[in-house]
């Protein structure tokens, strides 16, 4: 939801490795008040993403996490308190702390019990998500295991047949397990466009498709200038997209304990970008499942995708990123590089 | 995915209790070779679909029924098989019958799990779904269960990026228990139109919206006859309605140890219309989760979402129309009834 990227005029560029830049990042979030642990959580997660190219989540990210820190809207040194509540559920106070670290410290009680039971629920509450939403789900899908989760956000979509926001992009993560690659791994918002796209497309001066958002009367627009000022997203695919925010309410806030996206207040934290509300993960175990091992069933249906023409699946693009990442480094513009030092203490 | 309701000239009606279209649908099922059990299961779905008003899943599902159960392509005899896995996990052997009487045969099983362990998730294969899904999910958020489940069909939609199609239309339902009202629940295909809804526009002559079907080359149309003869469906919402409706390939499929959407041939049973997948269906309990009581929380949502010029939340006008059949009758057009008295063999 933060300002995107300034496009930059230089073209000088460094080339980091994936520990050199969680390491610089570390000391970012350890110089601007984040405990040794919460630093090292952020910190892999924000690199993970730079490496994969999901630039909107990576190091883009980090003045945000910066301001936000500064002035006071989150607890950087907040430790999550996990409560066993029963064979299948697990809840997180987060603290108003971040939402990472919390699925850190349920984490393996979270595995134990969806292997044990067959499937786990983890509520987070009391939480602040600013991240990408796959990188919760992959790891379980590379241990064999099914994953979805939900977040939410703050108020900036207009539910379907209402006429101003309420409901925050919402998105919904989902992980499976294949045979022959990587897990099938998506992150959709369940807005019909990203923010920070809308802010890029008024600075070029362009015009957004149709159904993207609206003015501040309620009215469609493909404005996007009209849209920041006053207007609102829309949910993706009309009555259905909202349906579905609507649910990601319900499961990240109502049954979790946390905020609705429209329920917290930040006005006396100017900085704050952070939305302070839950999350929720369902873990299942699929070697519970009937028939053939779930691994090769997902392969045949990936198979039977690239049949019908499909040319890649979600997630490919961010694999290939990362297989250049690491065998040639991340590259980031001097600029940024110069920013992140600075922001480092170095 | 059979024709729709032919539109009739006849102004003739009767009204009928929702008892005696119930009873009468039974004799249609036992008739037709189910037993007692199924027939009871089928008709209660069937006749409660048409007393919501929800006429694509109501009586005029009948003749798709009774061709299929003609067909020998379901067994209407089938006693589901329960098998008790882990103390969140219940499977069903439908045993190639209806999905409904699977879930029935479970359900207790799969209630007490969800409410011991917080959330349990069961897992139908070898079944038939020709129902609408919200049934299946409504009656666990009257008992103050959060319910989702999703099923697959038949092959009918082409993936985002694909140029044929693969998956069925794939819908996802979800239901949650609320303080001020009846349950929050919607269901929603993850194609981008009902195939009944392309039958009807072609009979019209209209054209359809934009985004809806390509034609037997894979090229955009709005013409649906060309939808219809070789072309197919596409996902609501672009590539986020087809990342949804891969999942539910993945969870109704290959998590229950069903056949995907494209893996049954039914080429030898002329007259079959029903898809030969699987059902997965997650229930949690809210009461595990922290702070105020769930439904507090989803009427306060709800609340809200009128707040901002809400209208109407899905299933309002179901709930509307439940209220008026219970109160008048539900209406049948004489040539209905006529057809299903003959059918019932009376």
């Amino acid at each position: 939801m933060s300002a995107p990227h300034e496009p930059l005029s230089s073209l000088a560029a460094s080339t980091l490795s994936l520990e050199a830049l969680t390491q610089l990042l570390e000391k970012v979030f350890l110089r601007h008040g984040t405990s040794a642990s919460v630093a090292r959580t952020l910190a892999a997660n924000c690199a993970g993403a730079e490496r994969d190219g999901a630039h909107s989540h990576g190091v883009f990210r980090i003045p945000g996490y910066v301001s936000t820190l500064n002035s006071g809207w989150v607890n950087g040194q907040a430790v999550p308190v996990v409560e066993d509540v029963a064979s299948g559920f697990v809840r997180v106070d987060a603290g108003n702390g971040f939402a990472q670290p919390a699925l850190a410290a349920a984490r393996s009680l979270l595995v134990e019990k969806a292997r044990n039971a067959g499937i786990a629920v983890l509520a987070i509450r009391n939480s602040h998500h600013f991240a990408a939403l796959w990188p919760d789900v992959e790891p379980f899908a590379e241990e064999g295991l099914v994953a979805l989760s939900v977040v939410n956000s703050m108020t900036c979509v207009v539910p379907h047949g209402a006429d101003r926001p309420l409901f925050g992009t919402n998105p919904i993560a989902f992980a499976a397990p294949r045979a022959g690659g990587a897990p099938i791994v998506f992150d959709l918002a369940t807005s019909a466009i990203a923010h920070g796209d809308v802010q890029i497309a008024a600075r070029k001066g362009e015009r957004l498709p149709a159904g993207m958002g609206v003015d501040g009367l309620g009215q469609a627009t493909q404005d996007p200038k009209a849209i920041l000022e006053g207007g609102a997203l829309l949910p993706f695919g009309g009555h259905k997209g909202s349906a579905l925010s609507m649910m990601v309410e319900l499961l990240a806030a109502a049954l979790t304990g946390g905020n609705f996206s429209f329920e917290f207040d930040w006005s006396n934290h100017p900085g704050a970008k952070t939305p302070w509300t839950g999350q929720l993960l369902i873990v299942i175990d699929p070697s519970k499942a009937a028939g053939q091992p779930f691994a090769e069933r997902s392969e045949e249906l990936v198979r039977q995708m690239h049949g019908v023409g499909l040319k890649r699946l979600p997630g490919d693009r961010r694999h290939l990123q990362r297989a250049r990442s690491m065998a040639e480094g991340i590259v980031l513009d001097e600029q940024t590089l110069v920013q992140l030092r600075a922001l480092a203490g170095e």
